[in-house]
């Protein structure tokens, strides 16, 4: 019985590997281990309070209403709340304009079930988001992928792959997972016009947005898009999907994200949506709403960056302090990641062990680049690791570097040592 | 650039028709209309105070956790309480059997998406769960059905459909959605040969297995399947995926469900869910196990049977009372539906408006038969209607039969001018 499963299903595991992340994840258990692996937002400013008193407001007064089923769309009060809040970012959306789904993850499950047929190329980062990649596989994307540097995706190099054929762009524009980086407001204004020219949608996710710690708010592709346009006509045209959550503001542990789009996407997305999971979770969207309202979710992510902030200069300043001058970083001004590279030849997934046997861990950089034929990612992925700041208190972050530093200076003294 | 939209996905809108139920719906927001349409649990027995409790001892004592991502699997505590809890009927599954889903919608989402390739025949129930029909519609399935009666799904006419070619089955044996029959054990255990002849995967969905009201347990088809296995090889063989839910028993909005199979088949599934939406949300399990814990669920079912199994009687018993002689119904043992016949010639969907214009709702039966090529199955379900009984208090389903039998007797009246 168990060889008739496995036949059955053999075709549709093709595609699906299963994360490296996650494996590392059950590492990290260790409590010795530090860990800049995950992505995990910092526990102890998770707002515990504040959901204590918003579960016991809803429950008290709208009990029966946030236990029972509801709409696919979402919880209309809190659709309306976030066409405001993004307003305030000139996105100029309404509540219609907004899905509510559970966690950006669904997001970009539904998007490839709506946009990818097996084979489709998606245009993406490269480095970027692993579980894009992840959603696009199981409709059997293929990947174009451009690189980026320190303004992001290199847009001089974006036309020859649009002309190669592309279903959709998948970008990342505000400090990156997991490089860091963000994309200039140039380029921002390139990459709309191609996508305009060749008619190409553009997919924005922009799950870190709100935690900028230095220099100015560029606007977001679904704003500049929108100018492109030069219409009026509200948001019924565009090319820009756009997305974004409230893992990282709010709690990862209540799976609410949104999309934003014109309608007719909308109910699209609905109808798939709907097939999917029914809707999202009643009871936390109420308490999210309940959470947020009164100006409280403004005031909680300030504290987030100035939390965040102190544990991203520890980090840049420990690596100052304990990296050989070989290996550089970038300086994320914003979000929860930076992008170490290491020396030509490196290769960070053999770097791992060693780390882990100094009781730290990181995530080697070639989990972040597609597959893609004709193309080796292996070698450039080598010589990349991806640090978590957000999660580990300071004092961690900086007993962390020096440890993952003797790593470090270990590999590159055997590195020596072959030539 | 919305045309753009629009000959992107036109091929992904194939197959996926806005639910009837769902336009219902919209229209029963009325408050003046007694609707049997939606398939929604009663609000006045969600445990809120329970929920409430829950709530304040989880982010008290693990707010950290409870907030934080979680692992695509599910919550621990809460796998083992399931394995614990479905041992009592005989299926001997371990936590690493159960995968938690975000409600079953998911859990036919994920199986579609593991199961069906482009064009494979499924066989289910005629009439089946609506959106069973919705999520493996998104992967192109197409449908063989076989008829049911009182006794459920008519197993004499099953190894015919079988050999036609199927992928796998897909059954309610308890209480079905929309019929409210149930499959006797005789059909169960020749459904469970035939399976295992051909081959042939059972997906067994079993949202309502614990509200029975009248008659005796009868094992579920996972339970006869291994009995048939003869197999003391704990649970890594079988040819059953066993879904249930928490929408029934505790509350619908928290979207909580669990898919059991062999670990194989689990491991499959857990990475389409990671790719899906990461994980359910780590909050809505911990709230689940509080509330569930300390044989809370065990006296709460007790008081949902008790509240249901009176508001059935009272449709009974009304239905008797103002219904013509010519039209029957089911008499459902347990769940929260059951179905009407009218006579032959007549049509729910036109019946519809009338009741409205009554201000009652039911849902035509023609939604829950699948589109199968050579086959119509507009006649059939022209002649059915489904009438929920949980939702409505007693008096109200007195007055809603009544004004229902009004618009039935109309249309007879009318159907025998015509003749």
């Amino acid at each position: 019985m168990s060889t008739l499963w496995k036949s059955r299903y053999a075709q549709r595991t093709l595609g699906i590997k299963s994360s490296a992340i996650r494996e590392l994840l059950k590492v990290t258990q260790n409590p010795e281990i530090i860990s800049f692996g995950g992505g995990l937002p910092a526990p102890d400013v998770f707002p515990v309070k504040r959901f204590e008193e918003a579960c016991h407001k809803v429950l008290t007064e709208q009990g029966a209403q946030a236990l029972q089923y509801g709409a696919t769309e979402g919880y209309g009060p809190l659709r309306e709340m976030i066409a405001r809040n993004i307003a305030r970012y000139g996105i100029l959306a309404k509540a219609e304009n907004v899905l509510i789904t559970s966690g950006s993850q669904q997001a970009l499950d539904l998007i490839g079930k709506l946009l990818i047929n097996r084979g489709d190329r998606v245009l993406v980062e490269a480095p970027t988001y692993l579980g894009a990649l992840q959603a696009f596989n199981v409709y059997g994307a293929q990947y174009v992928s451009v690189p980026v540097d320190n303004d992001g995706l290199i847009t001089e190099q974006l036309e020859s792959c649009i002309r190669s054929g592309v279903k959709f762009m998948y970008v990342l524009p505000n400090f990156q997972n997991p490089a860091g980086v963000t994309l200039s407001e140039g380029r921002r204004h390139q990459l709309i016009v191609l996508a305009d020219k060749y008619g190409i949608p553009i997919v924005e996710d922009d799950p870190y947005g709100k935690l900028r710690y230095e220099g100015e708010h560029i606007p977001p592709l679904v704003v500049l898009d929108r100018q492109n346009l030069r219409s009026d006509n509200g948001f019924t045209l565009g090319n820009v999907i756009y997305l974004s959550t409230f893992s990282k503001t709010l709690a990862p542990g209540i799976r609410l994200a949104w999309i934003v789009a014109p309608e007719d996407v909308i109910s699209k997305l609905v109808q798939l949506k709907q097939a999917a999971d029914l809707h999202t979770s009643t009871f936390n969207q109420y308490v999210a709403y309940e959470v947020s309202r009164d100006g409280f979710l403004d005031r909680h992510v300030k504290l987030i960056r100035q939390v965040y902030r102190e544990r991203r200069d520890v980090m840049l300043q420990a690596l100052h302090e304990y990296f050989p001058h070989e290996v550089t970083w970038t300086h994320p001004q914003g979000g929860l990641f930076l992008w170490i590279t290491l020396p030509e030849g490196s290769d960070s997934s053999e770097l791992l062990p060693a780390a882990l046997a100094e009781n730290v861990a990181f995530v080697p950089g070639d989990s972040f680049y597609p597959n893609q034929l004709g193309a080796n990612h292996g070698q450039e992925g080598g010589r990349h690791m991806r640090l978590n700041f957000s999660y580990c208190q300071p004092e961690q972050i900086r007993e962390g570097i020096r440890r993952l530093s003797v790593a470090v200076k270990m590999q590159l003294r055997s590195a020596h040592a072959v030539q």
